[in-house]
């Protein structure tokens, strides 16, 4: 175990699965190390009176360490944490693929679970990334379309795609909800979408739900001569989500939306197996695994599971106060999605949170290119004018943008922007 | 909205989930619990230009609150939190059951979603309870046995279960690992089962791990003339998970678990809704919602979901050190296995991690009467004298608590009692 820096995009051994550890400890780092290691894989590799080591062939190890950083208070005073010397760590550890298979409930059971953060000496982990071997990464279907096939679907290429969540987003009946869709449409949204909270409530009739929105989209499309999506939310019990799935697909709509973290991770990837439109992986639920930065596990890691796991298009934290996440964050997360992984398609990546046309620019000089949604609740169906003017507004934003105009002055010609920057500004 | 005292245990209004948060804001505390609940339901209440206000039917409300402290440094210095006066609150939300139903993944969406995590002006959250109305628990399964059933099953009415959890965990040929449980089985488990982290991986065998150590159950119950069960670990991918309890089923098996933190909740209905067998839910992957103290969600929150949704048993973190929990809220989490709650029968809990024969009284003492799990691994299977040796020294531990002679003493005359003291004290 030798202590070597950590290669950003190490090369993987086939037979194994590399995981990046952020870590504290108030014991010795190797022997913490050897710990973890044992804790995630073989903890006990010896039966009494044998003459066996399981480690060879079962157990964890660590291929990679760097001290960064010493203190003599730890990163937080968890009540059972003593000691006044705590050690912060950069680890990698190659786990043994034969531990567990392409099946993520088991991976993140060996390496997110009581084997990590149970472990002896561990006063804080968190998982930065995982990298897989290409092998590996065959054994899962990733996205089906993936961002290319969504812009396809959209002919839409040389700019974000627009993504609009239809508000008020609870509480209203299904004409009500497709005439909201519909203007958004005809003002020019993409993709208009169900609230990550409104799915199949008894508040809201989904059939009838999805018939008129889609019915919407279509009729937007021959009113607009463009192509657009009504996005259906399908997330359920596990038992429920394929029925919804199939209604969805029956009654018109062009993609469905899961909320990865609390249908859980295998609820998407089951989705994925039988569904044939387009998926949307909804951040909801994210924040109890990324929020706290000592702790818990990399937003990078959750999304490339996402990814992995089938979502053609990634909901983000976004940029903003309000998201409580650093640009720095958001960035490697939407870097997440269109890395090259083997065989996995890239998603596209939504960066979301109480974004208007006025936030465009600064997010678009951000990302530095034009492969992400970028999606609007208020901002566009809390627009003066409704959610056509709201949608508009977004589309004036992108205009100006390409035509290296200052929003300020586009919008002197261009009212649906200009009351935009007048209501949100 | 008025600051009142909140009462461990409210009536519950039958329309209504009562939520019950601890939270840090930097704002007002009133205007700060408006945006929780709005955020965490009608976030836009009206549409552009109408006469509308969708909150009465399906806005969230704040039933009760108080402040519990006031600081000038936030409880966490999160990059993006400012400001110089921090206020700690106690919230109850009352959220209305249409918006959700009866469907777990979107009753997470709402009250631990983006809306609660992602809420201006909170700048810590932790969701600490959740208390249902007594007709919202009937659309629940909950557990097929829960305890009375697992001590019928067993004939154990007046002492703790004795649980082993088969080490070397992983790594052993299917009749190595059913010999080790058989042996356990002699010495006075009750139940044997796979380790969270084996279940149905390249490196094992599940039909055959889970066809002899179901006939080793079987030889050890004529051979005792004690009922004994064998749990199988099914946790995998949803696509698979039915398959193995079919597999299980049929091969024998006694009783099955699901790592639920990594199957997602909902895979635990899952199964509970097509399994005939007992269900024990295990604790991996918990540390991500309830470890860090002023973030994320409760023991006692994840425990009553795990009951609602059907586990039979479920693991939780033990007492000791190495499990980085409190007495306290070990003793909570037992507490929201056992405490009544409608119809939903109780569940076993077995609080785990580092036990053996040595730290039974203790534990006893802490708990303070017999309905719950004591399971160990390395303080069986690790035991001087093999599983046998191992399971009877829990067994001797017991017999010494019951007479009320120290365990030393006991020793003196029973030898596995006696080794394991000397090997593990």
């Amino acid at each position: 175990m030798a202590q070597i820096g950590l290669k950003a995009h190490p090369s993987v051994p086939e037979d194994y699965l590399l995981i990046d550890y952020e870590l504290e400890t108030n014991l010795d780092p190797k022997l913490t190390l050897a710990s973890l290691c044992s804790e995630q894989s073989t903890a006990q590799w010896v039966r009494p009176g044998k003459q066996e080591d399981l480690r060879g062939k079962f157990g964890a190890k660590c291929v990679a360490y760097e001290v960064s950083g010493e203190s003599n208070k730890p990163l937080y005073a968890w009540p059972w944490v003593a000691g006044n010397k705590f050690i912060r760590l950069k680890a990698r550890i190659a786990h043994p693929l034969i531990n567990f298979g392409p099946h993520i409930p088991n991976l993140l059971s060996a390496v997110a679970g009581e084997g990590a953060f149970y472990c002896p000496g561990v006063t804080c982990l968190r998982i930065t990334n995982l990298h897989f071997p290409s092998s590996f990464l065959k054994l899962f279907e990733g996205p089906q379309f993936g961002l290319s096939g969504i812009r396809e679907k959209l002919k839409v290429f040389d700019r974000p795609i627009f993504v609009g969540v239809v508000k008020p987003n609870i509480g209203l009946d299904s004409q009500d909800f497709s005439d909201t869709a519909y203007a958004s449409f005809l003002g020019g949204l993409d993709i208009a979408k169900d609230d990550e909270m409104l799915a199949n409530p008894p508040a809201s009739s989904f059939e009838e739900r999805i018939k008129k929105s889609a019915l919407a989209a279509r009729k937007a499309e021959r009113i607009t001569g463009k192509n657009k999506m009504y996005l259906a939310n399908i997330t359920d019990e596990i038992d429920e989500m394929m029925g919804l799935v199939q209604k969805a697909t029956l009654l018109g709509a062009d993609m469905v939306m899961v909320n990865a973290f609390f249908t859980g991770m295998s609820g998407l990837r089951h989705v994925r197996r039988h569904c044939k439109l387009p998926i949307m992986s909804h951040f909801t639920g994210m924040a109890l695994y990324d929020r706290v930065l000592f702790f818990g596990m990399d937003g990078v890691v959750t999304t490339k599971l996402q990814r992995l796991l089938g979502a053609d298009i990634i909901g983000l934290p976004g940029f903003g106060e309000r998201m409580q996440t650093t640009d720095e964050q958001v960035l490697k997360n939407m870097e997440a999605c269109l890395e090259s992984m083997g065989n996995i398609k890239p998603s596209l990546p939504i960066p979301g949170g109480s974004d208007w046309a006025g936030t465009l620019p600064k997010l678009f000089e951000k990302i530095g290119h034009t492969d992400f949604g970028f999606i609007a609740g208020r901002g566009v169906f809390n627009h003066p004018d409704g959610p056509e003017g709201g949608a508009k507004s977004l589309n004036e934003a992108w205009e100006a943008i390409s035509q290296k105009i200052s929003l300020e002055k586009y919008a002197e010609t261009h009212p649906a922007l200009g009351k935009a920057l007048k209501m949100f500004g």
